[in-house]
C-alpha cells in the first residue's frame, strides 16, 4: 500500500451568517469544485465558519466592560470591550503578562485571548468566539454528510493556537467526530523491538495542521478534505486532547 | 489555481548507520518507489535517521551517571544512565516533576527528555540524540538534492514533541533549509478589511505535522515528500521557531 495523503482546499463557500445551513454550504462548494467526499475522508472545517453559523459572535458595541477589563485594557492597549469578551469566555486566566492574555476557555482549551478573534469575523466591531460545543458541531456535520451522501467521514473543527516555547501558531483540533484523536503506541514495539512507553500522537491536531496548509488566513478557504489518512474510527472528542489539571506542569 | 497538497511517504530506506550517505539513501528510495523530487517540493526527514547518519547516539553501557542522575533515576524510575544523557543534552531544566523531565536542549528546543529517545535507536541500550546542528543537516540535504537532481527543494528535519495543555505529541521542525518557517500575516488585511496584528503561522511545524500522517512510528517511513505547498523561499532556520527567553511566559 502506498502511503499517500491528499489535502484539498474547498473554495467558494459564501460569507456565513447566523443560522446558515453550514453542511449544505460546504457540500455545495465541494460539488461545485468537482470534488467529492468518500468513506474514510477527514473533513476539516475552520472554527470561524462554525461560530458564524451558530451565531457565536459578540458585537463590541453592546459589551459593557467591567472595571477590571477597563483597567487591563488601558494597561495592555487592548480594547476594554474585547478584554471583557475574553474574560467572559474564560474559566481561568493562565498568564496575564507582557501584553499576552493566555486563558483557559470553558471547554478547557488553553490559548491566547480565550480564542476570541477579531479577524475574519464579518466586520469591524464584531469578534468571533469558539463554538459553544465544537464536538457536537463536528458530529452534526458528520451526520449531515452521512444523511446527504451516505458517506462515512471524520470531521475536525480547527482553530489556530499559539504555543509556549515555539514561535507562531499552528492549527489544532477544537472539535472532533468520527475518529480517535490520539494514536497510542504505548506497549507496541518499534522495528528494533523496543517497547514504546509513553508515545501518543495527537493525530487530530496533525490533521488540523495539515489542513491549514491549504486553508490560509487571507484566502477564503475554510474547509479542507484530507484523503488517504487511515484514522482509527471512534466517536471521538477534542476533550481527549485537553490535558487534565493533575497532569499539567504549566498551570 | 487549485489548493491541493500531496504527501507521499518514502519506504525502503535501509537501517542507517553512522557515516551513511543519507542523501543517497533517500534519493535511491524515492526513485525505487517510482517517485521523484521537483522544484518547490518540501522534503521532510525524521530526526532519527539524521542522528544515526551523523552518529549522534549514546550507548548507555558507556555512560557514567552522576550522583544527581542516579538519585533522580531512582526516584523517577528512569534508567540513571538515560537521565545522565538527558542532562548532558540539556542547557536548562524547565520542569522536573511527576515523572516528567522537560528540558531546553543546547539548540533551544524545549521538550521532554531533551529529545533523547530510546525508541527506534537501532538496538537496546542505544539512545538517539538530536542532531548537533539540524539546520546544517537540512541545508546539506538540500544541497545534495540540488547537485544530484538539479532541483530546488526545501528540507525540514522533524521530531515529535509533546506540548503543555494538550495531550499527545506532534511532529515539529527541528531543522529547516530553503523555506521561511513562519508565515507572517501581520499588517495584511483579512477579507473583511481587518488588519491582522499578531498572526504568524508556524508553517514549518505544520509541514512536519502533515508529514507525520504518512510517517508513523512503527512503520519504517522516515521521509515524506510534500508537493503543492507554496512555501516562501528563504535560507530558513528552525531557530526562528524558538521563542526568546524575554518572550517566554512559561520559563
Amino acid at each position: 500500500m502506498d502511503s499517500e495523503v491528499r489535502i484539498v482546499g474547498i473554495k467558494g463557500i459564501p460569507e456565513v451568517s447566523a443560522g446558515a445551513a453550514l453542511a449544505d454550504l460546504i457540500l455545495a462548494a465541494i460539488q461545485a469544485q468537482g470534488e467529492d467526499l468518500r468513506d474514510g475522508d477527514t473533513l476539516v472545517v475552520a472554527q470561524k465558519v462554525v461560530s458564524k453559523a451558530e451565531g457565536s459572535l459578540a458585537e463590541l458595541g453592546t459589551v459593557q466592560p467591567s472595571p477590571f477589563a477597563r483597567r487591563y485594557g488601558r494597561e495592555s492597549g487592548k480594547d476594554p470591550r474585547y478584554v471583557e469578551v475574553i474574560l467572559q469566555e474564560s474559566r481561568r486566566i493562565v498568564r496575564m503578562d507582557r501584553g499576552h492574555l493566555i486563558a483557559e476557555t470553558h471547554h478547557g482549551f488553553v490559548c491566547a485571548n480565550a480564542a476570541v478573534d477579531m479577524s475574519n469575523s464579518g466586520g469591524r466591531g464584531v469578534v468571533a468566539l469558539l463554538p459553544r460545543d465544537p464536538d457536537r458541531r463536528a458530529s452534526e456535520l458528520r451526520e449531515a454528510v452521512r444523511e446527504r451522501l451516505g458517506v462515512d467521514v471524520a470531521v475536525i473543527i480547527s482553530d489556530t493556537f499559539g504555543r509556549p516555547w515555539r514561535v507562531g501558531a499552528v492549527n489544532v483540533a477544537v472539535g472532533v467526530a468520527g475518529l480517535e484523536p490520539l494514536l497510542d503506541y504505548v506497549g507496541q514495539q518499534d522495528p528494533c523491538g523496543y517497547v514504546l512507553r509513553s508515545s501518543a500522537i495527537a493525530v487530530a491536531d496533525e490533521l488540523a495542521s495539515a489542513a491549514e496548509l491549504v486553508m490560509g488566513k487571507l484566502s477564503r478557504i475554510p474547509v479542507a478534505i484530507i484523503r488517504g489518512y487511515p484514522f482509527q474510527k471512534a466517536p471521538g472528542s477534542a476533550r481527549s486532547l485537553v490535558r487534565s489539571p493533575e497532569d499539567d506542569l504549566f498551570r
